[in-house]
């Protein structure tokens, strides 16, 4: 009887362990089973996909296994030492799958090998050298990474456990993994109780080292916090880190990183103590946050990015490949997941794996995935905003509309509270930036996120939402924001055709009050929905208010009688972001402003109400940028000072431009008016013309959402009348041809 | 016996036609035939390209059928009217086949009702209300595109020409057919015989004319020129437009353009006097045109956009089906055209196409297009100049290297003798920045060319190339320019791991002779070629010589010590495309120069031998451009004075980056050094050292070319000793890891 062993049965009498006893199934125990193993063999050569990701797996050990092995002494952020080690721990856990469904005692020995070289290392080192936070790391330059090394690790170990002598067993654990483990409960165990993705990495590896070691209070500490208390630790973050929709507070892209250990660890809670019932947690919690994580992508696959975010992340990344093959394996087979699960071409090499493979087998064509209209709340108790989500059509040519209303969403949150994004058939129309880093590549300060991310990308002004006086909401202070959410006010999309989100906030500034409605209208007058947009700003002093819509093309043409800026330039503002704006060319609005832009085979207009009052700016990022950290992007910026001030646009596709075919239509917008009919603290009304004699009327309630409050405002004689919390009129004068 | 019939038959007797007399098939006899319609019924059902092609047809004209029949009065240049007679002439296009096929009486009846409606207004019509040059039209702003309208509609009348009533031919035929053609050949006579894409179009537009309505007379102005004198004319185009090789004068984007009537009129002089043997004209011309276009695309299938272009052209333009199918019909099947004619996913509805679809049919998986190196003459004699390509790796994956020291290229040339351009898997990596053109997008002039093509576009310092003293090539004047060219100095591709082109040019300025040689060189020290660049400027005088790299990508990371112009900016220079350049940021080389960027999944960097007289430019693309016509592309300019300089660079491919997999490798480049060791009228000597003790040696022959001379040149005594054109000595000091 081993060591662990002897401790494990020791452990077993213990009496916090309130799921249950843990499992007593030998090795493998955190991500495979023997069950699995079974399944795994016996259907090799049965279903294409997962024998192709078995054979790539194969692929990559077997050269391993050929090359020099190398556990190099830790030298820098995201060079050679860093992707060796990542390297190693990725070969490891494939090697240890290998050997599990092999039995093939040369995967055995890499791991083995390879662990005892890591024995050997680890306990020589001290704090990483590149090391630039807290959050210093050994291996790595940071924690997050020490933590992914032993995710992978303790599954290669789990699988090699039973083939090991114990006195490797204890060379390997003395010396590398409780060390580690011990690293993160005891030096950073700030870092491991936090509420935040990185404690839940660190809860998963302590969490599989405690299983894979027999650690019961190991176990216990991933899962209730370095007290045992449950005010931290892994079950405490699925309550805290993820809404009742399963919108994880950080959003969708670091939704995307978190989502891995969620599901890693919980298929060991599930393996080791099935009593805990963890894929039931908060009904069904893991199932809805992937969900949620996939419905907030671009029907291109791509994170929306909101916050701090990376736009080449996709649905393709290899955390979702994990989510995913256990949600389909645990939550009934779902298939309308197998569509994105033939786009990964990979799969789990586990059972969960198996059965999305399985499945692909017998759906070779599977349906796309199911994006739809939907809001999804933010915070723990679902109370702290939101996102509301507008989509119309196919995936292959969808019309998506994002509204942000959410609470800050931790350090990676910007301050752009009711801010939009739009997207048309895949690609970014209205952008939001993201941040500012070149993930991985070490010229660009080691991978890191660049200072722009902070000076630039988490400002307001950065963002499609309106910036007062040129400051960021709550004056860009995290800690103040953190106290904060925006609200939902309503959001509607039963009637596909008028589909409507409204929400406000009154704390971004101290003395402004802000509502933002916006309806994506199908309607046969345009060839795809417009967005009908109105931004209501009021406050009992007089403000300067900037509304920017950063529009992704190239501008084709505008109704703005500007002034260009284009023999010398100047930045558009010095402070709060605006220090990074170019001001290429300026102008005054006289009446209505509009602008188009081309993207793709699509042109895109702007048309705002306005009068000589606003001021029109016309943007590129990049200034005061030495670095060229930053992608020289444009937008627009419409200005006015008032006490209240309402934005109201329509946000117009139109046209088709093919230059193979050389074709080309509707290049011009056909709105020829926008204008606010009234605006009270009851409702606002717009009033939309167009070339064919479209004269649509667009009210929305300011008041108390209510479905059946009936509502008029008279403004110069004339009354507005509507019932509940929208209203569209459409009175088209004529049809179109 | 019908009025054309007679007088066909009358003017059969005639002494000019060379070729032999008219075809006497009766109609159709232009495109399609008798017996390509047999084949066609006879195919139907059994191709399915042709199948789809056919039904794409249907669906066109029936829903054109109806739809009320508009011939408006034309008014815009890019607009509805302009749109709707395109679409007009491609409806009775297809309806014609329709008709020949089917003898479906709706489909003629659909031709004549919109013809007869043709009729009655063109000769009311006087010049276009849009027209703003000396080739102005009547249906349309130019004359080019009345030119294709009426090759388009001759094909239509050809197809119903017997179903017609002769009352019906007289009114058609009197009223706009005989009109337009005598338009062209009296009223636009200069036009009609220029050398000249748009003299190629209207020759076959009235040489279509001519044989539908058997009139010889026009035939023959089309085939020798108004004169019938045999020194303009189509056969002449032939003759003068594409050299031996193919190449055409304009550059490949207009090639793509110019190629569709070329492939048309030989057609139905095929059809009609095939004694002419047109296909098999200057030793098969049109094949090589057909196989010159292609070999100058990316393999992204977009025309290298050398001279006015256009980015989005790619080999799927129409054009380029009818080329391709009429060169798959006529030379052998060629299966090594399947693989593009399967990407087109439609073929010409023709007895052509239907070759092609029945050779898809056999061949469902063709082999893709096989792109080689190759060096193309320009000129019709084939001795001015040319174009070296330079290719490795497969298709999907590719290195694409381009020299160009071609002639002017008439209108559309641009002032960039020695230019080069780059692409790597399909991806442009050293641009061609083209033309400044939104082609039909009516906001933007009209569709038109944008000043900044002539302003910018054109002038040397938008091009990969050497400008001295801030004047562009032969002083930016075209009647100078197209006094000259470029020339080879040598060129080889049989040495795959080794390819090099070299060229010279002695009269793009008054005083400075100019010769530059690039080597595509694949080593397994890197993962994929580098190329050598080795440009050498002379002159009696100081000079002041700019270099630039338009890279295409985000800034990684740069050697150069600069000063970046990040809070106000101003442009590089006021004249000759300078002033549309920001100088975004300079600082002064210390020895070699380097900077790296990020494009798509690989780095890139330049890194070129330099000494502390060499000042780095940061440039991007906007400067002077008030109605935001250009794109805000990045380049790095090179800037000394000098008599005598050698810009010695090695362009180099590197690393791997994945943001999906957070994978980063090789973000950094591997050259340390680069130096030009010695520089004669014999011959320049460059070396390069890399970080793994690569020591190359790049000799390459300054004097004439001769493969079997030997070279010695003493410096500082040490002899560098060679032979033939060039020599790469690789002393690899130690190999890589």
């Amino acid at each position: 009887m081993t060591l662990s062993r002897r401790l494990r049965l020791t452990l077993l009498a213990g009496f916090f362990l309130t799921g249950g006893a843990l499992g007593q199934g030998g090795h493998p125990n955190l991500v495979l089973t023997a069950a699995d193993i079974a399944a795994i063999r016996e259907g090799l050569g049965r279903y294409p996909l997962f024998d192709r990701s078995f054979a790539e797996a194969r692929a990559v050990v077997e050269s391993a296994l050929v090359r020099p092995m190398d556990v190099p002494v830790p030298k820098d952020a995201g060079g050679y030492t860093h992707e060796r080690h990542k390297r190693n721990y990725t070969e490891m856990q494939l090697a240890g799958v290998l050997y599990a469904v092999t039995k093939d005692g040369r995967y055995a020995r890499f791991i083995r090998d390879m662990l005892m070289k890591y024995a050997a290392l680890y306990p020589t080192l001290g704090t990483h050298p590149k090391a630039a936070s807290e959050a210093a790391g050994r291996l790595f330059w940071q924690t997050l990474n020490e933590t992914v090394w032993l995710v992978y690790t303790t599954q290669a170990y789990d699988c090699v456990y039973d083939w090991l002598s114990p006195a490797e067993r204890r060379t390997i654990e003395s010396k590398v993994l409780r060390p580690l483990a011990r690293f993160f409960v005891k030096e950073h165990a700030a870092e491991f109780d936090r509420i935040h993705n990185h404690g839940t990495w660190m809860a998963t590896a302590v969490g599989l080292t405690g299983y894979v070691l027999g650690d019961t209070d190991l176990v216990a500490k991933a899962l209730y916090g370095t007290k045992k208390d449950h005010t931290t630790g892994f079950l405490r973050q699925m309550d805290l880190l993820f809404s009742p929709d399963g919108y994880y507070t950080e959003g969708a892209y670091y939704a995307r990183y978190a989502i891995m250990p969620f599901f890693l660890f919980a298929r060991a809670i599930e393996n080791n103590q099935p009593g805990l019932h963890i894929f039931e947690y908060r009904g069904q919690l893991l199932r809805k946050a992937l969900s949620a994580a996939l419905q907030l992508t671009n029907t291109n696959g791509a994170f929306v990015p909101i916050n701090d975010a990376l736009k080449e992340k996709t649905y393709l990344s290899p955390e979702i490949v994990i989510a995913l093959d256990e949600t389909y394996a645990i939550y009934g087979h779902d298939p309308g997941l197998l569509g994105i699960a033939k786009q990964h071409g990979t799969v789990m090499l586990s059972g969960a794996g198996l059965a999305v493979a399985r499945g692909l087998a017998r759906v070779p064509d599977p349906p796309p995935f199911a994006y739809a209209s939907m809001e999804m709340r933010d915070g723990g108790d679902g109370l702290q905003g939101g996102v509301g989500l507008l989509r119309w059509g196919p995936v292959e040519n969808q019309s998506f509309f994002l509204m942000k209303y959410t609470a800050h969403g931790m350090s990676h949150g910007h301050y752009d509270k009711l801010s939009i994004l739009y997207d048309d058939a895949g690609r970014e129309i209205l952008q939001d930036y993201g941040a500012a880093r070149f993930i991985n590549v070490e010229p660009k300060d080691g991978g890191r996120y660049l200072p722009e991310t902070k000076k630039y990308c988490m400002q307001t002004i950065a963002h499609n939402t309106v910036t007062v006086d040129e400051r960021s909401h709550y004056d860009g202070k995290i800690e103040v924001s953190e106290q904060y959410h925006a609200d939902r006010h309503f959001f509607s999309a039963s009637d596909s055709s008028l589909q409507v989100v409204s929400a406000k906030v009154d704390n971004a500034y101290p003395d402004v009050r802000m509502q933002r409605t916006s309806a994506m209208v199908a309607d046969p007058h345009f060839i795809r929905p417009v967005i009908i947009d109105v931004f209501r700003v009021i406050s009992g002093s007089e403000h300067q208010y900037d509304l920017p819509f950063y529009f992704m093309g190239h501008l084709i043409e505008t109704n703005v009688s500007y002034s260009a800026h284009d023999r010398s330039r100047a930045p558009l503002g010095a402070a709060n972001g605006y220090q990074y704006l170019w001001n290429e060319a300026e102008g005054p609005a006289k009446g209505m402003t509009q602008f188009s832009w081309l993207a793709g085979e699509r042109f895109y207009s702007v048309s705002t109400a306005a009068d000589s009052s606003t001021q029109v700016y016309f943007v590129r990022i990049g200034a005061s940028d030495p670095n060229f950290d930053l992608r020289p992007e444009a937008g627009v910026i419409l200005r006015t000072r008032a006490k209240e001030h309402v934005f109201a646009s329509v946000i117009e596709p139109h046209g088709v431009w093919d230059g193979n075919e050389e074709f080309c239509r509707g290049a011009r917008s056909s709105i020829t008016d926008i204008r606010v009919l009234a605006s009270t603290d009851e409702g606002t009304v717009v009033g939309i013309t167009d070339l064919d004699g479209l004269s649509w009327q667009f009210m929305v309630t300011n008041g108390p959402a209510d479905d059946g409050a009936a509502h008029a405002i008279t403004v110069d004689g004339t009354t507005y009348r509507w019932t509940g919390n929208f209203h569209l009129i459409r009175q088209a004068e004529s049809g179109r041809e």
